[in-house]
């Protein structure tokens, strides 16, 4: 029985992501769309949008009171108050409220005497201006409104259509696809037998990548066979951007998708320095990148924060987002393999000084219990061994903290 | 002609806050339903989830090799070689493949050196369990998958529907209404005149409430008259379990949305002692919560985060969730007044020395300005008059930072 091995590369993560991301120039050239501004929350602006009109469009009371010439009030005291009459001198205003045209300030309830329907006192005066909205004090027409790469926040899409902006510019989603493969792959609502297992990868994939704003689509299963794979792969390029390939984890597969994508297009990098989950392909296909994801969930799951993450982010702000960092104490020792960068998944506590104590969980790339209870990773460098306990570590809060 | 003043309160926050939740114990009683894991991404768990089945359900190679009996490689070593007859001794095995009935232990391959087709010599011995994932080493059956009150993430989501749980029970979206009143409201497609404003809010009270796990209802705009905003509520009470009222900016009106609550239920608290947007209304109708948000968006955008984003944790939760906070340094000082909370908003710039700088937005509560460019905010306490240039202050992250 000929036993053939794949031959896989130890490239370094950085090294790895430097000449991936190099391939694809034409994937990080922004392709827009105009779409309406009501549709646009949480997408990512592709021009500048600038202020249609004045917000607001005409000069209104900040304050409930009495519009007022401020000419006239000058030298207004409570020794010497001044007396208004309404129409010619005054209008009621409450906030909101435009401004009678020959008015130009506005006096506060509060600091008016009522004399009769008609008459006022006041006591002092007050300059043009004096409580007053005026005309394009938020946005001024022709003001820019969000800048070019800015993701729309329920207030940004306020403020455009505040100012007049019905539709905007924005960059439009990449359609990414996952192809799972693998004989052994039987869908959620099945009950698997012996040798057969419950694909489950694809809802992280499908989670994750919409999160961070691309549209993805789910490819039926596809058996582990090379026609059959080397088929879904051309299909799936018709209509995406981004091909995410699950490389399963059946017998002597390891072989399929490397072969594919080397006879479509080029393989990059097969195997990066880091675990778990190193033997992840990076390739491209007609310019279009392809991301060959190890079966192991836990592998899945990292290399998709690792490569389809930065690769999405690079798309829409040019540059990749950091994530949050805290320090904190480690409870127990890690071990890592020299030359090999280890991502060990790690669960946060408070400890009572304030600090935090970091629990790593423990188990290799198969086990999704390790990532379900995970607040984030512990980083380790490929030159470090080991971390004894108590050392404070950075860990990458890769989940919102509750 | 007779200006009725409204009588606001000065409530401290945490006190209004604290007689606000007070009197809505029945809606922080979660309700539950039964969903498909499938459509369950980022919702909460009502009840604890437990494994239907054993996650592997099946012995299974964690490494490509050979499986064996443990006790017949004891003794093996470079000097000693022991020679393994396929089928009686040994099958080749593949990383996932179940591991053959009578086989305890796995040797990589690398470990092997192959004789011909049916036999193979190993130099070293295994104990029994090694390189084989265990039955339920993931989760056990039986064992929990996630807790009560727990948000599904993508991985969450693939633990549940790996262990067998097609459906899981989650807690329900509560059901909130946004109620826009305000004569000189017109929709963003119309063209404003002279004393119409474009209605934006709504935008800024569906984003977040959305985000914060209820859905919503954004009613048709009501004009400021007592009779048609007392039908809107009473209609709306009959379909939602928390009602916003949008107080607009128009004319004595700040009188009518009061007298309704106070006619139909009871106002528990009307102005809070935080700048801006003070005059929001706490009340209680039918057990239901109710909150009158002030008109401005800004002060709109700051009661949903003090006072709607509370009050959904809590139902979620059972507690509120703390806004991340960074210490900055204040490029400007601050001004407040004694008495009352000031929230001023703030943009973050990283400094060269790895610290932030914080410039405070300047502006009051009509300005969508200040909230579209700000990453958080800085809460002067209440005894405070200002802050100086150059103090460390700390910024409550509203957004994620880029």
């Amino acid at each position: 029985m000929k036993r053939a091995r794949a031959q896989l590369q130890a490239v370094p993560l950085e090294e790895a992501k430097r000449i991936f991301f190099a391939a694809l120039t034409e994937f990080f050239h922004a392709r827009e769309e105009e779409i309406p501004t009501i549709q646009a929350l949480g997408r990512v602006t592709s021009r500048a949008v600038f202020a249609q009109r004045d917000l607001p469009h005409y000069a209104s009371a900040a304050m409930d009171g009495i519009a007022v010439t401020a000419e006239r009030t000058r030298g207004a005291s409570p020794q010497n108050p001044v007396r208004l009459t309404r129409k010619s001198h005054f209008e009621y205003v409450d906030t909101g409220d435009p401004i009678p045209q020959k008015f130009d300030a506005v006096i506060k309830i509060e600091d008016v005497r009522e004399i009769d329907t008609d008459t006022v006192e006041i006591y002092k005066s007050v300059p043009a201006g004096k409580h007053i909205r005026l005309v394009g004090e938020d946005f001024a027409r022709g003001a820019p409104v969000v800048p070019q790469s800015f993701q729309l926040s329920p207030e940004a899409i306020a403020a455009l259509l505040g100012t007049g902006n019905l539709t905007v510019w924005v960059k439009r989603r990449p359609k990414a696809i996952f192809i799972p493969t693998g004989s052994e792959l039987i869908p959620p609502d099945e009950k698997p037998s012996v040798g057969q297992i419950v694909e489950t990868n694809s809802q992280i994939v499908k989670g994750y990548v919409e999160q961070w704003g691309a549209s993805i689509t789910v490819h039926s299963l596809v058996p582990n066979d090379l026609e059959q794979i080397r088929h879904a792969v051309k299909q799936s390029l018709l209509e995406h951007d981004l091909l995410l390939i699950g490389a399963g984890t059946s017998k002597g597969r390891g072989d399929f998708v490397p072969q594919i994508v080397g006879e479509l297009g080029e393989v990059l990098v097969h195997g990066v320095a880091y675990h778990p989950g190193h033997p992840v392909l990076l390739g491209v296909i007609e310019r279009k990148p392809i991301v060959g994801l190890p079966g192991y969930p836990v592998a899945t799951w990292l290399a998709l924060h690792l490569f389809v993450k930065p690769l999405l982010e690079r798309y829409y702000w040019g540059h990749e987002r950091e994530f949050f960092k805290v320090p904190a104490r480690l409870t127990k020792s890690i071990q890592s393999v020299r030359g090999y960068r280890e991502f060990v998944r790690a669960k946060l506590e408070r400890a009572e000084d304030g600090l935090y104590l970091v629990h790593p969980l423990q188990g290799g790339a198969s086990k999704l219990s390790t990532i379900v209870g995970a607040d984030g990773w512990i980083e380790v460098p490929e030159d470090i061994e080991h971390y004894e306990q108590d050392t404070i570590v950075e860990v990458s809060l890769v989940r919102e903290m509750l």
